[in-house]
């Protein structure tokens, strides 16, 4: 077998363990957590759907776009997911998520390793049009399969409103005619004692 | 909130759904059957890291590819999967799958839908060089998963080695260099008795 295939082979089959990294998320149907392989189509989805609603859509690159979210999570298969309101989990979280990447990229033939590596650390920088509006609709994703299961992870959660103003701000940022419908879920969370004051 | 931000979120909460219809594939540590949302991503991802193996790479737009395998199996929502080897289950598939096409798209704003649609049918039709090259990574992934996974599905459907050469044709047409690593992986698992001669 060409030796390029080979590597690639290995890479996909490696890859496979996302469907096995459990989120915090619950499906709209409360029947269990969602998993990174699901979450990263969803989002991927998302973003191809609302791009009109990015502060300047004419300077974003949805091909980027797309090709960030299907990667951004994958260091998460060996570094696990953190739960975004976990303080002590997010102290060594980048320290986890870097050895993560050394190991599975380099399965990788090189330059493509490189290109998949770019990518996620392009995403977690959020410094570029880009990847703040890919970081936005992964905020969004799971702030919208909350809003419809009852605030399941807010709850579960005991998140505060302030917590989740922060979590957020990056749509207020990137997304900014969302922020209405944001603040609109969480007043209606904090009134039905989902989200504390 | 805005009408068409209400829409794309209803379809958002919708296609969630992705995560209930489950394949026959196997994960790699076999603990359970895939669904389609993760067969989606995983596609996806795969045809962003083998895209050289194409015939003529230099005519695909990735970008397209990419959209393809994000929506190629929404309509599954409510017409379910179809085993690939399933000859009375695939006699009426086009029919339940345009009725589900019909449902699912109409919930989103007029030309979002048809947009999506538009992808699938092409998807579908497998005659231009995107649609053919996402339809053989389609045919590849699982065919990968199978392949390390003791052939699960070709065991359980009892699948000769003549439906599997039908059914992975369209890598030979549109990957023709990866050929000899499917024969040689069909071949293996004819000698071990997983496909029938």
């Amino acid at each position: 077998m060409d030796e390029r295939f080979g590597k690639q082979l290995a890479f996909i089959v490696e890859v496979d363990k996302m469907k096995t990294v459990i989120r915090r998320t619950l499906l709209t149907n409360k029947s269990r957590r969602e998993n990174d392989a699901e979450h990263s189509w969803h989002l991927a989805l998302a973003a191809m759907l609302l791009l009109e609603h990015a502060e300047n859509p004419e300077r974003i690159d949805l091909f980027r776009v797309l090709k960030m979210a299907l990667v951004h999570d994958l260091v998460e298969i060996y570094a696990g997911d953190t739960f975004a309101y976990d303080a002590k989990g997010n102290m060594d979280k980048a320290e986890r998520e870097d050895a993560s990447a050394d190991k599975l990229f380099s399965i990788l033939p090189e330059e493509q390793g490189h290109e998949l590596r770019a990518l996620w650390e392009e995403f977690d920088a959020m410094d570029t049009p880009d990847s703040l509006y890919a970081a936005a609709i992964d905020r969004l994703q799971p702030f919208i399969l909350n809003s419809v299961t009852d605030g399941h992870t807010w709850f579960e959660g005991r998140v505060t409103r302030g917590q989740v103003l922060v979590r957020m701000d990056v749509v207020r940022r990137a997304m900014p005619s969302l922020w209405g419908y944001i603040t609109g879920v969480i007043d209606d969370a904090v009134g039905r004692g989902i989200i504390s004051c």
